[in-house]
């Protein structure tokens, strides 16, 4: 199909061109973005959509979601992250079928489809009918089956991995796959050395929970005997790009660290505050040139999908929690949610910009609503 | 009119009834709630709503805001408090016609009525304006015309104040007034005391801005020669019931004297993080016993006056600042959002709760959203 979007505000996020364009015609080709310029016209069968109250932008990049975890919305009130998931996640994640896993992922395409987000990195297992609830949607989707040594299952998950990149590798244009590790402190030394040899044997990157919270920075420390859960990222994973969520519990010495190795942050605001995890330093690990993304974890400690909610979350965090207006401008938050998260998931070549070449994951913002009137574009 | 709800699922935030009943009928005449019950018959003429698949619950509280700082929506990225005032706000508020204020207000009053809230406190000027902005939507406020000393207009802006009170207090159900004082830090201790004295002789409660950030609270122990801005408070505030909007920069013995003067607090979680003022110990005031409302500000500071984000905010902030998942349960929330919003504005026995004879401001949410489903009436 082709689409011509006429007359739209553009935010290409692109660095070759302005912050912000008034009247730009963006022609969609076959998935692609073939031209953007001015009064494009086009004779040929074309969808017109007429956008002139509209900002035209990137969909937006979730970097760290549990897309099943729909079915869990709610669930929590009050506890902290390992209680929340021994009493509760874990003993219901047990009795999920492949049913569950389909609908509860349905529902998320649906939900980030409607806040925005084209494109999602998601941490979970029966992989496959959240792969088939990508299909049925359209979402695009980067995912793996998340491997732990917990029940001592880690040669069953290993084995679904491993199956899963056997078959679903290079199979489908809008999905990717990554190698997912529960979290140091689930998982085996033994276990780790294995999947990161899978990551490189399939040149995938790895996707694993970092330093949520206290108490899984001191559990890595005591289970690796490490002064620093930095010192196993240094020792098995360096020659992986690897995207680690929340990263909140560092110093500021393991954020030094962090920089000397290929790795992305997949800050995930909401779901911190909600576990009363704490604030991740992410204005300290921008300024020290860490790549990072933004995430909403799953409904079950996130409550949605919605990116400008975490967005809004990410700038207002860091500018209150250390007293500094400055911090945090709107348009780099824009782009770690777009071209960093993008860069995250390893595709930064095709996505996370408007750019002829590109593809064409856009979305189309309305301007006419009693929250953005009036609206003095402040952010360019 | 008479509305009849039949078979809401209703939270009456009464605590003569349970937290959350199934299949309740809700009859209102004449802007009052008549009955409460299952299957309630009514033959004359009345509207029915069949709200199945609705929350209902008392129409949100905002107890601080500006209505007519929706003109300046997005106008501020990167600046302190007292530097957004004075070089951006104070310049331009400067400009303002009565029909700015007029439309500013209106496109407030039907952001408010979109998202849920029924009720506000509005502290500004050209207050009749935004009087014929209620009336023409049907919003309830409270209103004042702030009065500090800036630019030597105190005596001006306290004769306003007077003929506003003269004109509209108890002049319209929906209208009711109180004393705003902008601030201790631009207001002279002289005037200070002429607005007590005006509160009290009308009966009316005080609205003020109280430590918002750091170097406010060092204003006015300079501008006062005190060590703590509470001094002031226990000197001339003893008599009236107070409002204090944001109360970010105070410290443990200062809350401890706070509770001993009648004193609500309005907590505007987004405006504090925006301005880069710092998280307010709300849980910590709610504990000793204080009374906490919630607050937007300005969409200046909070971008908009929507008070569901002003309570997740809220929540979320309590937990993850001090590292504690338990802090703020959900319901105690609400509760602040209604029942302590209502108490801050002194109607406690008129509006905040759905009972028989109570004020019919009431809203009905869908639950059959993509962020609602599943619901599990979690917070019950």
């Amino acid at each position: 199909m082709n689409i011509l979007i006429k007359n739209c505000n553009l935010i290409s996020m692109s660095e070759k061109r302005e912050r912000y364009e008034e009247n730009v015609d963006v022609y969609i080709s076959n998935g692609k973005v073939k031209e953007l310029g001015k009064n494009i016209k086009k004779d040929e069968n074309v969808k017109i959509i007429n956008a002139e109250d509209k900002i035209c932008m990137p969909g937006l990049i979730n970097t760290h979601a549990h897309l099943s975890m729909s079915i869990f919305r709610e669930t929590l009130d009050g506890y902290s992250l390992q209680d929340w998931l021994t009493e509760k996640i874990w003993p219901m994640e047990d009795k999920l079928t492949n049913e569950d896993i389909y609908y509860a992922s349905l529902l998320s395409c649906i939900e980030m489809i409607s806040t925005g987000t084209t494109f999602a990195n998601d941490h979970y297992f029966m992989t496959e009918s959240t792969i088939k609830a990508a299909l049925d949607s359209g979402m695009r989707l980067q995912l793996t089956r998340t491997v732990n040594d917990v029940a001592g299952l880690g040669e069953t998950r290993i084995k679904e991995l491993e199956e899963l990149i056997a078959k679903y590798n290079h199979k489908y244009d809008n999905i990717t796959l990554n190698v997912g590790i529960h979290g140091l402190y689930t998982t085996k030394q033994e276990t780790v050395k294995r999947l990161i040899d899978i990551a490189k044997k399939n040149n995938l990157p790895v996707h694993m929970h970092f330093c949520e919270n206290e108490k899984e920075t001191l559990d890595i420390k005591k289970a690796y005997n490490v002064d620093s859960p930095v010192e196993v990222l240094k020792k098995y994973f360096t020659e992986t790009h690897n995207i680690l969520a929340h990263v909140v519990k560092v110093t500021d010495e393991e954020i030094e660290d962090l920089r000397t190795l290929d790795i992305s942050v997949a800050h995930c605001p909401v779901s911190n505050l909600r576990l009363g995890c704490g604030i991740a330093k992410i204005q300290k690990m921008k300024d020290k040139g860490i790549n990072i993304g933004i995430g909403t974890d799953g409904q079950g400690s996130g409550s949605n999908l919605d990116l400008f909610e975490a967005m809004k979350f990410t700038g207002l965090l860091q500018k209150g929690e250390f007293e500094n207006p400055k911090n945090m401008e709107s348009y780099e938050i824009l782009k770690m949610a777009t071209v960093n998260g993008a860069k995250a998931l390893g595709l930064e070549e095709s996505l996370g910009k408007i750019e002829e070449g590109m593809l064409a994951d856009i979305i189309l913002l309305d301007l006419n609503t009693e929250t953005t009137i009036p609206n003095r574009k402040y952010i360019f």
